[in-house]
């Protein structure tokens, strides 16, 4: 299971679909199915999408399909749960290192992007379908996306523990950040002008100098006498 | 018709669906339609909502809705248009104000966040369900919704130029602006805790500081040791 995870997240181009990526055995068969139903979720919707289109589209009858799967509730919930547990695995990692609260939100938020971008459709399908769990299910997957989602919100206390972050609303501010990262799904296109790392640079630095209090001018200066000017005021 | 836009633009709450809210005469029947289809495509979805759910919805039979609307495109494209054509009138006011660029980017994120909040169906089926449009009107939405962000940018620019804002991918900061703002679509609640201005507030001084090169202090000091601190070096 754990080689599974590690293959799906690859990135998925539109060659998701070919049939010559069709694979063989039952292991690859399973990654298979899950990458294409991750795909097409994320497209089509989880309403939109019928086991009978997920069979079609990875060329099995969909009682063969049934043998992998029992049900699409059980595809969707194994496609969020990989997703969500790579994602907490490396967001801890940042959010537990020695680094300053500072680099600490530039490194969440970068590596919220590069991942929402290298693994769209998983990441897309947590996002967007999760609301589609059965009562049970949807009530263990709200806690785990709070759980993430907790992580932002630490890390902005701690900076204003600090005194790198200016005093503001925790939870406001986690919604700020996620909710401009999330957006990227909106509009990145994979031929479009920016690299993942380009977005997620640019975004990290947004983010912490949102937050900072006093954040230092590193760019080089230009007409000097605007840079007393208050903003706060409109 | 300028009457019934002015009186979609209020806050469409749940009990948009009671039928004691059905009116009579023509141009209610024709604004309560477009407040139900909006409400109906906001949470189940442009291709999940059949001209049928909508007739039901409304108390009307299938036929006496299509003698208000031809179609559900119609329906889609009277609705976006209106909503859209607002929002442009709105924004241009605050863009072509002579504040400053930060006190424009501040009153320019706040409009578009009090406004998603008060008109939630109509803005979410802007941003969401477009992309349902025909073709001819598609390229038209596009167009509108490019000109809508285009302000954005515009203020970014000029806020740059001005030295108010620090040299940055214009086109980056304006999705990330828009980002936030329309992420706010996603987990607010009408009995949440916070008002629409005081989400609107705090994303909008989110914004300005962001960009703001050398944001002067304005909160109360802790810990001055900490003020030094560059936040850039990850």
């Amino acid at each position: 299971m754990k080689a599974s995870v590690r293959s799906r997240a690859r990135p998925v181009h539109k060659n998701v679909l070919s049939p010559e990526l069709a694979p063989i055995d039952g292991e690859r068969r399973r990654e298979h199915i899950l990458r294409v139903a991750a795909y097409l979720f994320r497209t089509k919707g989880y309403k939109g999408t019928s086991m009978r289109d997920l069979a079609q589209a990875v060329g099995l009858t969909k009682s063969s399909l049934y043998h992998h799967f029992r049900s699409k509730q059980d595809l969707l919930l194994e496609i969020l749960q990989h997703t969500v547990d790579r994602a907490i695995r490396r967001l801890e990692r940042i959010a537990r290192s020695s680094l300053s609260p500072s680099e600490r939100l530039r490194l969440a938020v970068e590596n919220h992007i590069v991942h929402l971008i290298e693994d769209l459709d998983n990441v897309v399908c947590f996002i967007e379908e999760g609301k589609n769990l059965a009562p049970e299910r949807l009530r263990r997957y709200i806690q785990q996306r709070d759980r993430y989602e907790r992580f932002f919100r630490d890390i902005v206390q701690e900076g204003i523990q600090a005194g790198e972050f200016r005093p503001t609303d925790v939870r406001l501010a986690g919604w700020a950040i996620l909710g401009m990262c999330n957006w990227v799904a909106k509009w990145y296109r994979r031929d479009g002008p920016y690299t993942a790392q380009e977005i997620a640079t640019h975004f990290g630095e947004f983010a912490v100098r949102a937050l900072s209090r006093g954040y230092p001018i590193v760019w080089p200066r230009q007409a000097p006498g605007e840079e007393q000017r208050d903003g706060s005021t409109p």
